[in-house]
């Protein structure tokens, strides 16, 4: 069977980093290239981040290209209580040897999609910035996305806002040229990835894997996990981007339901929110799928077998 | 024990009517009296409404003020689809000889207030225009509302657009106005009226007091659940207003969480969003108590205690 | 010839004061009454300044009301720099015997218009939260309004912000529902209004006049020139207001043109704008007639009849 | 004398044919490349205009880089009815040898600006999505700038609504992104530009030049009076994009007035107004040197000599 091909838009951020491993192991996927953005920190600290992940997990062939370093429109919003001063703060990783590629990811972005066959899906686990861009740079790409799958929204309430989720504050401009793009969307948002809690059993239970995965696994978690609980008060932090990941290799993961979605740009206090139409009032075409469910034993099991591609 | 005065802003409507029926024949509530705002329909329809329950009830000696007829700022939004033609379709009443008061629901909210010892609750379970108006008439008025209660807002997604619940999308300046009249507000939202959904076997439940309030609710539960099933597929329609005039009857049966929240109004998709700070994600003060919870047992039972008021 | 009905809005103010001035002495005119608004000054001061000025003009049976002491939805905006810390600093008035009227002024607007023939001009030289008030309350008196004759926006930009002007900015909202009530609407904005400079030798021109009229002119410009200097930086400071009133009295003084205007309501840097299409851009129907010229030298003849007019 | 080095952004368009003549033809400017963006009309014909221009300048060594064919957040505007069908419509030119480059203008704007000395003025005379979008892509390109000079905006009221001027309106989001660039900005706006126009008179004096770059000017005028009189009325076109190159040449040309501005993001009725505080009422920094006055004469002067500076 083919592979998928991919290109892996992130901010690594503890939770992307567990994205990436499986990105980076999983056999179904070929992984054309992760570009980096700034979003859960800044734009340095998240491609350096996402150099120690690959280099650790022994896959330094895979090219790293740095992007926006700051929102299109609005000013920055930072997340760094929640990820740390690195951004990835936890682990000790060794002397960074891996460095990212010249070119920038907005390039690179559209050069690899120019040159594809048009059945490459854009995943994203950050600010939508380094895609936006390149669709606005070059609209042609557009027509040579398969799909975009985000890690991003709420059909109810936000989590750095009453009204918006992170990743879509971040941008909202980004996320509406996205969700505008024509290309089918899956927006992955809180109300699914608020279910996969990342309880110390769970760590625990990956911890037995033993791999140099699981083992990064577990000291991105103990950090991960306790900053939740001081932010948030919650036992276990939700393990957010890795669910955009794992849909792909697993298609029965996630239920999704096609609705309008509108992006608020109002700069206003609801800036930000993804208005999810999931009970078709306003009768507009559906937009998007938006993930609904998620079966989170599934996930954990696909979780746990790509620690375990790894040695 | 002294009696909870009460003035009730209301819009009638289906549930506005079985809270009516709360409202006027609880004898540890002194109804000053009720003014009717647009909202479900037309206002000389609510106010017609508003006069035949009263008339049915035998309780022909509350006052009825006639309001507002049209939201503060915004071109009107209706509702007719959920309560029909007359805003109370169903229930066959006798001919009306109850009439409206002359003088004006917001002049009355004024006189009223004024004359009273800052013991009065002001309950809304439409859009909040009369009791903004008059706030904005005469701001001394603040100082004499003991707590506004409101059916109206949700913390996670609308009724009527993703964003917006009808009561407050219908007039989000009013809201705006009471939300921030400095006085004690408790916002019951859609989070806990969805759960009080009158199902067929509530309606055969209450069919057995056989009292003519009882009679009443059973015609008016017999076009509000047909039509909450043609409009959202819905099996029994959700009784968000009696939760109001209940949650004063008993105060255990809703449970409130004091946040901040801010209405939209930047007239955009988001307009008329209650954006309830759930998780205290600004750091600004609570302004309101909202409901986050409701034993909806104990709420079927004050309504078949209302009901059982009347002979 | 038939006086013509009047109903006077407004904040007084230095410049309203001369426009009461006009209005109380004009034999063409029958003022049925005078409402007050907060604006220029807090209501207090500015009800308190109009019967100020009708009892030093001799004037005591003209009724005065008390209205809104703040606009309808947004936060207080004070001009009090221009004004000084009475709203009418400069004039030393003997003790005030007048009192305004118990009735608030929106219920007089309401209960006067409804008893015309809807022959009454309401004009408003301050925020127009009064005539909004009455005509949300009550949209039957739209029909018995003649016309609406407002000082206040802009073609271009404003004075209190790069956008908008005073009267419009202090309350948008109201000038949003007085603009679009359906009846024919004047508005004397800033294009006209900045051309009519009160320099020194129209202040002596108006002295030889030597009234009771012309004594208070006097004294209202040495204090408004003086602040207009101070602040603005300009010699002769702009009669805003009286032209409302002496474009009653010659309909040529003011050139206007039928334009689309549509008020800012978005919250944000443009907040209270009038956007008026005067190019005819947007193909839209004209919605007011918009003062674009002034015969500078006819209004100052107005005013120094007006001021003649007194003993 | 060191020449000024440039590169100008421009989507050709009539008068940016006449401010691409200026900037190709003087010897005080060194003209580093041409950028072009759609906004008078699509992509596709601004490309095409420019190097037809080029062409017939004789100038076939200026390089052309097509940039973003749509506004960075918003939908598209566009001016076809002042340009006509081509963007370029009058002058018939020769078959197209001249061919624009590979490389996208914004990676362009970003090679050539960090490859500097930090002594590059950056002329837009449309929608300012280009550069922009570089800003955004490598802010580190911002110390690179000079200064960034704009045909855009307005003190008073707009030309495509009454608060917005076309180029900012066309992308007001990138309006916001240079402005708020931290690099000097002059903003030339329609405040000046409607003063420099071009009456038959004009195109009879620069005919009698009777050189190639006269005769394009003769031909383009043809056109461009004819549309501005059949859409605006106005006798003679104004030639809005020229005064950011005669700026360059002549420092005396134009008087600025440094004041903050902000760019209205709103989406609502005064989306793109430049807010332009002349009078300094909000008390905020200078943001902006703005175009207020232009000496008339001598930018015809310098018209003229750039016209006679081809063969």
């Amino acid at each position: 069977m083919a592979k998928r091909k991919l290109i892996y838009d992130c901010d690594p951020g503890h939770d992307d980093a567990v994205a990436l491993t499986l990105a980076a192991g999983s056999p179904e996927l070929e992984l054309l290239g992760v570009t980096v953005v700034a979003g859960n920190q800044t734009l340095d600290n998240t491609v350096r981040n996402a150099c120690h992940v690959l280099q650790w997990l022994g896959r330094e062939e895979v090219t790293v290209y740095g992007g926006c370093g700051r929102p299109m429109v609005r000013d920055r919003v930072t997340a760094g209580d929640i990820h740390g001063k690195t951004g990835l703060d936890g682990p000790v990783f060794p002397p960074l040897r891996k460095t990212p590629e010249q070119e920038h990811a907005v390039s690179f972005l559209i050069r690899a999609l120019l040159a594809s066959d048009g059945d490459v899906v854009v995943v994203t686990s950050g600010p939508m910035t380094n895609l936006a861009m390149a669709l606005r740079m070059n609209p042609e790409i557009a027509g040579k996305i398969q799909r975009i799958v985000l890690m991003g929204g709420s059909c109810t309430n936000g989590n750095v806002t009453p009204a918006a989720e992170f990743n879509i504050l971040a941008d909202p401009e980004a996320a509406h040229i996205c969700f505008t793009s024509g290309r089918p969307i899956t927006m992955i948002g809180l109300d699914v990835t608020r279910k996969v809690l990342c309880y110390p059993e769970i760590v625990e239970r990956m911890a037995r894997a033993d791999t140099r995965a699981s083992r990064l696994f577990v000291d991105l978690m103990g950090h991960f996990c306790k900053t939740q609980k001081e932010v948030f008060g919650w036992e276990g932090g939700p393990l957010h981007d890795p669910v955009t990941i794992a849909s792909l290799l697993d298609p029965a993961l996630v239920t999704v339901k096609p609705m309008n979605v509108r992006i608020d740009l109002s700069h206003g206090d609801s800036y930000g929110r993804t208005n999810c139409d999931c009970f078709g009032y306003l009768g507009l075409p559906a937009t998007a799928d938006v993930a609904v469910d998620i079966d989170v034993g599934r996930f954990w099991d696909i979780i746990e077998t790509g620690l375990r591609r790894y040695d």
